[in-house]
């Protein structure tokens, strides 16, 4: 593709990623997710707004082609594409937006990253909202193809955060319990009300506890088919005895049969189309957060290290990021 | 163009976006855009960092595809699109960037307006880097070859900024005179600085006042050949006799033969490529700014009231943005 298109093209993501921050700000990004019409009112119940207000937002919104007019007054509706729009507004929401506070203060942290790590930290709600639209189309399809595809009947995500990834497996899988496990209070009460809401809170187990700490208590991941870590190994890997023992205590706890599933990202990809998300994530990672991620021989060596003799390695749309399947 | 192609950009622009930004700050922006090789010790000197600090970050860059390693050690160059990035990162700095505070408070500014639009303000800063970054393929060169093929004598830049644009002229007209018009004293000292720094500080005259004083006195635009007015009409819009009054000061002063340029956004422009990004400028500005953008025949009429005869418009590449020539 040619620079003209990729100009052209920047105008249109900024937009979309603007109006859709200005949307989730408002609450409205259910009704743009849901695909299917929605009213005026909906809108101004939903975003607590006037008549007027509303009605300038929504015409900002079909200006911009992220919503359409309904075929009846008041009524409008997502446009077609708008997953495709809100995962590509998910990477400039992260890059721009979750980071705001590495990339303003990324001469204090280049000069001084001792002192500056510490004080500047990111908005945990931005880094949530804006991985998740990423992992939409990004990571989540292929993590859940990957798990629902082995029918586990318990499954354990460790830093589970509000729980979405568990919440949408069990709708799939009927039969299934699961845990949530993270270390931030506020997420474990927001994926417990999520799975009451979602009418699967009495197949959630919540554990208000961090990954570290299954090296000496395992209990939260015994008996699983399935181990899932998204995107919060890499926060233990910097300690390698720590890596080693969450490792192991995964593999010691798993059911026959069973397996750990790690998406996370490798550093300084290099595949087609990777390198300069994949170098902003890297750079970040190392930088602001004092975070170096493994290589992909590193991760396989650690499952082997662990006892896993079985180890796949698969590249998801995110640039970057790969699941690893490991299996005793 | 399809819209799975989009979506491989979103995560290229946005990281380009955010490099660019920390660049910025380090002070490695005129480094970047020079067009030849550059050293890590140009690059230690600049961002004042200690050499692994430097050489972090070049590995970034690197990576990321924005940088070369150049053909001798401790030598790099910038990639040879740089431009065109730069351009389309604009797009992302200004959106999420200079206009953070719009979309973070979106909700306030669309329920209370009036309240709201007071407190929270642009980073001055933000918004003339994003403007640049723009205006570097968006606009300027249009503005550029407009102003240069007529030759002009005497140009006056109404909200002329920092200067960029006149220093720029005057490099190609040597033997033209300008004046910059600014409300802002920064600015103006800026000005001052850098058209001596370009060594045409003989020939710029700078006058810190408001674009609304030429309705009480003239004087900054008597005798010119080309007035020109970038962004900076629309805020005058609001009062349509001191719009009229700065037009017709603007007539009344021109040189036989002169005229007047106005570079401007319209609202809610629906051309090719234009919508989204357009309807975002249009929504920030009436929901966040109280400006309403005046439309193609609301400027072609103004125009005409203050006694221009010969008024042409032209499209500009960012979208959205317009050229007016007004000649009596």
């Amino acid at each position: 593709m040619s620079w003209t298109e990729h100009r052209d093209t920047a105008a249109d993501l900024a937009a979309y990623a603007a109006f859709l921050e200005i949307a989730e700000g408002l609450g409205l990004s259910s009704l743009l997710d849901r695909d299917e019409a929605f009213t005026l009112d909906e809108v101004m119940s939903a975003a607590r707004l006037a008549e007027p207000a509303a009605a300038e937002f929504l015409k900002a919104l079909v200006a911009a082609g992220l919503v359409q007019e309904g075929a009846e007054e008041r009524q409008f509706a997502p446009c077609a594409d708008m997953a495709a729009k809100r995962y590509a507004a998910g990477y400039l929401s992260w890059s721009l937006d979750a980071n705001r506070p590495y990339i303003d203060h990324a001469p204090e942290i280049l000069r001084d990253p001792d002192t500056a790590r510490g004080q500047y930290r990111r908005d945990g709600r931005r880094v949530a909202v804006s991985s998740r639209w990423i992992g939409s189309q990004g990571f989540y399809p292929g993590v859940i193809e990957e798990i629902v595809s082995r029918k586990p009947r318990r499954i354990v995500d460790l830093g589970a955060g509000a729980g979405g990834l568990l919440i949408h497996l069990l709708g799939s899988l009927p039969d299934s319990t699961a845990l949530a496990l993270d270390l931030s209070e506020a997420a474990c009460d927001e994926a417990r009300r999520a799975a009451e809401e979602a009418g699967v809170g009495d197949r959630l187990e919540i554990a208000h506890r961090s990954v570290e700490s299954l090296v000496d208590d395992a209990s939260p991941v015994r008996g699983a088919d399935v181990v899932h870590a998204g995107f919060v190994m890499h926060d233990v890997s910097s300690t390698p005895d720590v890596l080693d023992g969450v490792l192991r205590a995964c593999r010691t706890s798993l059911a026959d049969g069973g397996c750990l599933v790690v998406t996370d990202a490798v550093p300084y990809a290099s595949g087609e189309g990777e390198r300069s998300f994949s170098a902003l994530f890297t750079y970040l990672h190392a930088g602001s957060m004092d975070v170096r991620l493994p290589a992909e021989d590193e991760w396989t060596e650690a499952f082997r290290r662990a006892g896993f003799s079985d180890v796949r390695c698969t590249r998801l749309p995110m640039p970057g990021s790969r699941v690893f399947v490991a299996r005793a």
